[in-house]
């Protein structure tokens, strides 16, 4: 078999280093571009010491030309920032590479809640019918025939995953759907920045984005596309004081109120006993961040209130791995006929 | 001005530290006596390293007795765990001591609600009527004449706080409050554990205690009174790898879908601008844990959301200072008619 | 080809922890058993939810018998403190099961020493001979001929690969060697204990062990084997609020103080260009724990001091990994026979 | 009493943020300006929210003019970096008022050396013989006559205090002394940069300047004075995933090898036994950052190592109280002939 050769556009960033260090042992796929503009020219190994004497380690950062990524890959993953994405990716699919992207450019399908929630005229408005929606679970099959694929959000991740089965099933209301997220760090990008230096963070605790992260609508389009009816929820994300990792918790209203825990987990059970990354925790137990560290699983724990007749629903992804680079090396995987989990079945540290 | 002699029962857990700490450099307390089973023999410095060179260090670690909290106290802190304090109590009043108990033993002004949730037989429901809830900022008159006073939960004094002023202001339904409350890992003891292992919390996050954590009827109970309708509401709370501080994201429907976030933070700042220790940040601002560390403030950050018509209030405090010790010592104030924040106008490290 | 059925006793601790996740994934090793007498009797995967739909959680932990490791394994890996591991060897080699012992009761070769740094009478002195201290860059051949291996200390191994090069090129002097060493907190085990709750750990830092820690003797016959020649050395471990890595500080006094940075680096990559695990920084860069976080790297940079004529080794690993499960790995590979390297060659998260 | 005028240039680091709320609780200081270009124009509660409803909070932060600090000033604070002071405090002295200079410009008396290290000209060589190095241990008389005190290093305060009782008693060789330094991360500095982001800090533990840290030289200038000879030494700092404190691991050869520990306990305690600020810990007891946080303490303790005839002291300070901000407020205490502690006797959360 030959291998996939495959470019990475934003090298520096964490999500960056997340799909550098997953592709360094991918058994199929071979990173043979990696661009940064500013740290054009650098060895890979040398800006990123882990991965000196890997797989990897020498290709030189080069600046982004589309010529180069025609020449050398087949396959590019874009991850830069919102508004980048969408001027890259026309030009690559026209040069006839698939792309994965990272950005939110391509998640929204109506062009119109795009540019309200992210302030920017949307300039591939054309491929927005055509991007696939990335999250494998729900869309393998169009992932497999997709050129351009819209790797979905953090927090989205964590939340629709959560909230699947709950839909499928019609346990809960549409409406007043809350949702109390938190990340760790990572999650605020790798950009020398005050409020993100470690003595600002650490041993500290605080709510951020209230009322406009711009996640919610990528959330509620697909919590209504769920539900099959239109949504609006609350969301609201919080910075935690580590690295790595994202925990929703999931308020919803119970549709029956003599629904009981035991019924509710036996069809979250029943959804995900099948799927290779989705554990459902027995009843009484509940997930934490580090059991799913540097990993594709999410890990949901369950809880039903029979005083507020709320179900609440907890559920833990890494927010690197799971929440973008693994996400993107398992569409990668879709999209190029490879098992799905290729290079994304390891474990990794939990302490 | 004669020093207050004041005994400290329960030294070895973080509220006993933290308030070992305040009393050292209180003008007018003086702590004589302090009672550990475990590490009584040694001296208070020996035991706490931080405290030698400081008043107390040579306080003589001892075991509980009432004889001699009645020989050398005029006022006892307690604390110790549910169910020994309303052991203790009785005898100490008996005796002439007044007492601020940190447990939930006489929180809950209903036996039957305490029965219930705290799986435990009341000892001394005689008391129940006479206790005090030591919130200062609602019930400084009461505190001042009270010989038994309840020192509220850590996460009640943060919600407390955060929902006075939707209270009174009649701005919130009474319906679907729902509290998603993150605490630093002091509040889950000092007691040998392996969940609170460092390694087992550090670059981790978990919610624990769903739907059934016990503060949650002391918020329903003074809620009910602020809003003088029974109140029953969502309570979660979560571990965050800090060590102190709490974070109260709290979610309210609005009474009046036109009400508008300047209004509502006109109406806060109004409630609490001549309160010393309540601040309510900007709009636009959110709090921080670090913001409160070590001190007696609850910051306040208020958010309207006009999708949703939910009034979202974020609420800081730190749960060793002004949830538990800090407040006992403004209690202790209050009861022996010092100015209320006499040794608690103290500034501690934010980074 | 057969895969190959190992045993765990010990599953409780970190390194065990750590063994179970690397087994998890290892092409061609099973875990067939895992002991603990505490949780006997749960499935692995509900001990350790991280271990849930990966090989091996179906494993049903049990009590240590010799009859079960004789019946089901062909190497078993002893995870229990000192004074245990002595007990169990004997039995199972005498039932012709390879051993690979995590603790130190087969590190000192000298009798003497051992009993007195351990304050344990040694119970299985006959195999002190036969034993090979498995550190597989200095004692490949042997360990792939062993029955039974001593995997070495999680500071021996940061110190005696940090001054394997300087040894071998005489570059130093055998008085004065100083190494100040910092480990993470995994490195204090997991048995729940006041000094490492999270909140005694965190936002602190501090020596311990001072004059007399137990990696000292086995430092000590290393580094006088390299030098041929006996030789006494300071040694002091710090513990830093961190989960995993050691760095070690190791301070030579150079013998020709006209040797050059340039030079020593020379010789130390000569040295080590080789060698899949051992990475010699440019001059001018040093290490970082999280480099090697999770990994078998050991990542070496040089300073040569000029005013003081001391060479500078600054030498980082993982202590789980690379300091014992993962070095028990790829002991077990030699001892088997495989690569390597197989299953070591995973990346793990660096932030 | 009048309140004694205080100005601040500098206070958007992290020493500037410390002595900021030192001031705040000051019984006789009162800040009266607060000087930084890029916050200009803000109430400094507004800019930093922890101060709100405190002494200071209404301050207006300014641009730095030597006719605002004639105009209002008794005395200023310079928290800017090495170099800026040089320029100011000729300028602030001429005008009358007294000068705490946080930097490095005026603590080496040999102008050759400052420009050796620091890379500099030195624009104000004719204040060097004036400045007094602001240690209150050691030049307290000299501090309270001066106009200009160069206020201690962090790492060469915790080194100095904890070397002073040794030398004093000579009991260690001029040879040979080596310390190796942990600090937290407030020491690097507040200014946005990719190295001190919390996920490149958190979880992580690195050397850094190596054999070329500028306070070597300082360290250096100081022990010479006490041991009356010239010393050459070696000191490696290293920084630690926490916020606060340093320890500083001292090695040193002892004079005379049968010293025993009980004497030189016994020497450090006579020479300290008075002092409010430096506590020599029980034999056997070991020293933690957190014992001294943002206090003024200076928590000693001692080993001495017979086999290798080194005592071994272990030195923690907290390194923006007593390091830097707290230092300058004794050091104002004394030029304004107020009581040293005065305003430093607090205490801080240890958890």
């Amino acid at each position: 078999m030959e291998a996939i050769n495959v470019g990475l556009v934003g090298i520096t960033g964490y999500a960056g280093m997340e799909l550098a260090r997953l592709l360094a042992v991918h058994p199929s796929m071979r990173l043979v571009m990696a661009c940064s503009r500013a740290e054009s020219g650098k060895r890979l190994g040398e800006y990123y010491p882990f991965l000196e004497k890997l797989p990897g380690c020498d290709v030189r950062i080069s600046q982004f030309t589309p010529e180069e990524v025609k020449e050398k890959c087949d396959l590019v993953f874009l991850a830069v920032p919102a508004g980048k994405a969408m001027q890259m990716a026309p030009k690559l699919l026209k040069a006839g590479v698939r792309v994965i992207d990272f950005s939110a450019d391509f998640r929204l399908q109506d062009k119109a809640v795009y540019e309200e929630w992210y302030a920017l005229p949307h300039e591939a408005k054309e491929l927005l019918a055509e991007a696939v929606y990335g999250l494998p679970e729900l869309y393998a099959d169009k992932i497999a025939k997709a050129r351009l694929i819209a790797n979905p959000g953090c927090y989205p991740t964590s939340i629709i995953l959560g909230l699947t089965a709950a839909c499928k099933h019609d346990l809960i209301s549409s409406k007043n759907i809350l949702i109390d997220s938190k990340s760790g760090t990572t999650g605020a990008g790798r950009k020398p920045n005050l409020p993100t230096l470690f003595c600002e963070v650490a041993d500290n605790f605080r709510a951020y984005g209230l009322v406009r992260h711009r996640h919610t609508p990528e959330i509620e389009q697909e919590i209504s596309k769920l539900l099959a009816t239109p949504v609006t929820l609350q969301f609201t994300p919080h910075l935690v004081p580590m690295n790595r990792g994202i925990l929703s918790t999931i308020y919803a209203e119970l549709k029956d109120p003599a629904m009981t825990a035991e019924k509710v987990w036996e069809l979250y059970h029943e959804t995900w006993k099948e799927a290779p990354w989705v554990r459902v925790l027995p009843l009484g137990k509940l997930p934490e961040t580090r059991f799913v560290r540097g990993t594709m699983f999410c890990d949901i724990g369950l809880a039903l209130d029979k005083r507020t007749k709320r179900l609440i629903i907890v559920s833990v992804i890494d927010n690197l791995c799971r929440g973008a680079a693994g996400q993107a090396v398992a569409n990668a995987n879709l999209i190029c006929h490879r098992p799905m989990d290729e290079g994304l079945s390891h474990t990794a540290p939990l302490v």
